[in-house]
């Protein structure tokens, strides 16, 4: 299947062009006075040149104890239009803190609705490396050379997915776990997806 | 100041008396016939060979993305009088979970409207070691030796502290870590709280 | 295959008759007067009434860079006999600290030449919960209910198999995480490996 | 005091002339075909618009049983000669592993011959997020937007500072938790030295 990036949307071009958030979007007129503006130019120049810094979420769903019931899987279309199997992922940011990044994209994916509940620690329970070169981790991204912090996300409402992620499939930690799905995850998420189950328990 | 165990009240050894959860507490009639069953005197005499298996928890308010902003603090009335700060802390019974021993005793501690979200993850923050003697560790209780994994627990609900907790202070990370409340905390707990808040990156 | 329990060795039973560490085992001349000291009954009969404290090991070899190359794997005789796969494992004592327990199970199992190399950290990958009866939780042991506070280990030396422990085979991350070697592992073992694996990002 | 950024050194500018390690080194003739160079212009340019991710280590050294019992810390000049104190810190190069620049990092400011023990985990104790904004978080960098994974890491060997870093001082935890040392460590890495601790169970 197709590899492609953690976060090949039109809405990482678009969100360049957005004003930034504060404190650093005080005073901007234009492109070529915000310094955490980069045209697309520039940006697919940097990520030939410096390691991109990602957030990625496995979102769930948990029972009344904290257990983690349910794994929450993206269906996408890469801009090719094959279907794609995918977790919630994203750039972070010039000036934006690591928790705000992984709101961000929580909520661009999965909906205003889906009431993420964000871990108070902010470490990630793995670092996952992609590289354009297959085999040098267990990642790979034919992009750039991405480096993600991954969380695990409780959801408590209702996930409407959003921009082009089509369909929030749910699964059971069994089902995620498995080959099947393995092979139907880019850039070999299938990986992470049993590094995030490991993490809570729930990797038989 | 008195520093007394991680359990001391009534209700630890009440618990025993009571049936055990499923699927261990089928069929029992009596103290004698069920395995799980330990009088206080029982009790107390393993307290002086094995160690005891705890729980304890750091309850805390975060904001909408999921930071700490707001750390519980219990005070406790010893069975002499004494007033002491501590934490949500108990004894794991035989064939309960470390889970649901948590949220046990964080029910008991806080009430029933407390609705604490317990994390994903079995890890702790940390294993703190409690010994007779001072100084083997950080921590000590001149009760027994304790192992207790220590979790953060956002709440969500009201607290209403029961039993010997007499009420619940709720303070910032920066007065939660100072030296002014760890010296009022028992068995050392005031580092257990700056382990807490290390962990979720509210220390500095 | 059988399953049975984390530490079902002659020497777990022996190692109770020994005098304890300091600072416990001071003027201790008998079992009547050494409040650490539980006869082969009293141990049997409080296995049957409170979780038991345990530590288990995944010893590892690392290349110089700290990556995981390779997963020790014990081979071991019951007492019937029987040839099963296992970790190292072995039980708290009454005043021992986590980390001591845990050298000195690493040695009784691999030998006094294998130069583990302790975590810094006091907080095991996971907790791993073993009941009575199977289904509970992805591990049990029919004798006891065990919690067991498991560690990744380096060793650096030579590991020659001491006690029950006849052999240590090493095996690659992808043949220790393989269903095959998992349907060897006594007690639910397979996860735990899995477990390991993930923590040390070696699963794939 | 002045507080400059985690990697103020010339190294790192002459380090982006270096060819780049495999496989993305292969078979560049300069700086306008080789991908992973930067200039010092564009270099400057990017830590204005992107996020760069960063590695740290605090040097530490073990008991036989793994325990931390001294925490080292770098004594520096400033390009203005100014004196301060840091930690092990270091720029993430395009097409680097994290583990491969926390090993460089560590060679290059403690010596060849410092033998670190690097972590079989990816994960780092915390994520130090450096903002050029004081106050944004516990850590500012006024040259740029870093994003450092920060890891504990065992020294076994010699430790001989080079290029800018004057002196390695050995401290005790207790020491190194103190706020007279908090007060000279650049950048807020104070704070990281105490979340560090705790990391470790050393923090009182």
């Amino acid at each position: 299947m197709a590899v492609r990036t953690p976060d090949p949307d039109p809405a990482d071009d678009g969100e360049e062009r957005d004003p930034l958030s504060p404190p650093f979007a005080t005073g901007q007129n234009g492109p070529s006075t915000n310094p955490g503006w980069l045209s697309e130019v520039e940006l697919a120049e940097a990520r030939r040149r410096l390691p991109m810094l990602y957030v990625e979420a496995l979102p769930v769903r948990t029972d009344g104890m904290g257990a983690v019931t349910q794994v929450g899987i993206l269906l996408r279309a890469t801009p090719l239009g094959e279907m794609t199997r995918t977790l919630v992922s994203g750039r972070v940011r010039y000036g934006e803190t690591v928790r705000d990044a992984l709101f961000r994209h929580v909520e661009n994916d999965l909906g205003p609705m889906a009431f993420p509940l964000l871990p108070p620690q902010p470490t990630p329970f793995t670092v996952a490396e992609y590289f354009p070169l297959p085999g040098v981790s267990a990642f790979h991204d034919d992009r750039q050379h991405a480096v993600s912090l991954a969380y695990v996300v409780p959801v408590t409402g209702t996930c409407e997915p959003r921009q082009d992620a089509l369909e929030v499939t749910w699964l059971s930690p069994q089902e995620a776990a498995s080959d099947a799905l393995s092979d139907e995850m880019e850039g070999g998420r299938g990986t992470l997806i049993r590094l995030a189950l490991a993490s809570v328990g729930a990797l038989r």
